[in-house]
């Protein structure tokens, strides 16, 4: 059967001072009235039933994500510690492969902003087919529409069946390697994965020894122990770059990880003066800027290309050119006003 | 006898959102712990007996007022309605001569910043002693530090023992005449007046129609009717600039009306990095910019050159460099966000 796997856990800096631990990314309606949590529960139904959606999330994050996502308890997977993809995915994925044995597994991540869902689930089943018939990892490579430097980049080598070889992965280039590898037809590597539970197990074993030396833990129902043991790495860096049994679905739908400030403006129509104003937010003479208050009204005035937020009791200004920055920007704020 | 009449009027409009109607920028700390209506009496002491300190202000504002400086509601004079300096001024004399025939009138504003108290007291007992001295209305032109545009300037003419006759005035040059009316020794037109009561009352009914005709009402104590009959025009315009008989005094102290929000990196020292930060603000790799919050913290990011302020349950960003179209950026909000 048909399993998925949505990542929840997140700190919380992405949007700050909108986002709190308590209430990261994923749980806001950045992208309209719906967070992109629930989104992505949406997006999945006819592809996968709700009773094989698994939840991987934090210990503070599981219970308002279940009850706004109705995801039933036992599909909650709490982690107990964070150490990125790598440990998370080999969990879920195990689960799922106890309750059922020839799980196939769609992995993917709870912020997304995915408008074409049609699209989205023609690409996930395909890519879901390929991991069935294949032993191998698939990915899904979204085709770029920007030279973004904040993601990862695949580069698809020769076809097989409907789906690609991988011949290499790029992460986080710069602007101008960003540019070639488009050129040259690369595509994002977007996060979202399809594997059967006996491939990925092999895979892991054969290449990512920081985490399969623990997965004994989990045959013996010891989740606490596999965390312990397992190094922090992500699917990426642990498998997915180390593996020769990785393939490439093309995926061309509209895609955002909806990762800073400045991805508001891709996921929410800008008015006539490229502003994005969500709440009571006036703007004079302000273009391409971004403005979101919860409740005090903001106003801005002859300014440009700003991120201007209002929320949970702080204010931010910040240029939208350095939106990829908040996180450093939150280091250097005293501890009582950094969190909220 | 030496009387003074402080101008303390204002609508509140140039240090939105902290200035209010209720709370304009006289009253606000903006140059120190105390507000500028505080500072502007202490300025007198030793020059002016309190007891004959006159303050004009609208309704609203004379109790606060009143409290605040410590002057006895004799001495408050409550204008019925606002119309520019002209008709407050002659108003304010008039009381002054009734109660002193022999009074000279020093005339100041309550929202200016002058550090150097011993300076502008000599200055302006020069002033007072001219006005005592000749027939004439005498200014105080103070000597310049930048080619400000939003002041007017005066132009000494002949000198006339230790003042100059005014050989004209320039209101709010543009840059370049700013620059050169500099050059030729032009000073700032202050608003800093003396006069003896006979000579103001001469000069209007010789130059001033528009308030003139209305006096007669004043000697019969008819204030309301004073009001009424008279327009809405400035001492500068509808009189120094239509007399002969007008002097200046050079005035070589700091002095500045803190007009608007870029005036506060000119009164309050600038941190190294040119920042002003007045209340709970946090700066990051931000330069020249101006941060003001009464309790919300406000975080500023890669910013150069903007005024943001969290006052009144409001919020503003706008460039420093524009500080002085605030009042038009107030007219095109709506009116909930503007009336704070």
């Amino acid at each position: 059967m048909r399993w998925a796997v949505i990542l929840a856990g997140g700190s919380g800096t992405r949007f700050w001072p909108l986002s709190t631990p308590r209430v990261p990314k994923q749980l806001l309606p950045l992208c309209g009235a719906e967070s992109t949590a629930e989104a992505a529960v949406s997006r999945l139904t006819g592809l996968v039933d709700r009773s094989r959606i698994l939840l991987v999330t934090g210990r503070h994050l599981a219970g308002p994500l279940a009850a706004r996502l109705g995801i039933e308890t036992d599909n909650v997977l709490v982690e107990p510690v964070a150490k990125s993809t790598a440990p998370a995915l080999a969990w879920a994925t195990h689960v799922a492969t106890r309750r059922d044995p020839k799980a196939a597994v769609l992995s993917l991540h709870a912020d997304w902003y995915v408008p074409d869902v049609a699209a989205f689930q023609r690409v996930a089943a395909a890519a879901l087919e390929v991991a069935e018939r294949e032993p191998c990892l698939v990915t899904v490579g979204v085709v770029p529409t920007r030279p973004e430097t904040g993601y990862g980049y695949l580069v698809p080598g020769e076809p097989t069946g409907s789906a690609f070889r991988v011949a290499r992965f790029k992460e986080k280039p710069t602007p101008t390697a960003a540019e070639e590898l488009i050129a040259g037809g690369a595509l994002w590597n977007s996060g979202l994965f399809a594997w059967r539970g006996s491939v990925l197990r092999t895979q892991l074993e054969r290449h990512t020894p920081e985490i399969s030396r623990g997965l004994g833990e989990l045959d013996h129902g010891n989740v606490a122990g596999f965390f312990d043991g397992a190094q922090e790495i992500s699917i990426d860096v642990g498998l997915l770059e180390r593996s020769p049994d990785v393939l490439t679905v093309r995926g061309d739908f509209a895609w955002d990880d909806v990762g800073t400030w400045e991805a508001l403006a891709r996921v929410r129509p800008p008015d006539s003066s490229g502003n994005v104003l969500v709440g009571p937010v006036s703007a004079v003479s302000t273009t391409d800027s971004i403005g979101w208050s919860e409740g005090t009204p903001l106003v801005l005035a002859g300014m440009n290309g700003i991120v201007a937020v209002a929320a949970n009791g702080r204010l931010l200004v910040m240029p939208r050119s350095k939106a990829a920055e908040l996180k450093q920007v939150l280091d250097a704020l005293p501890r009582p006003v950094r969190e909220v």
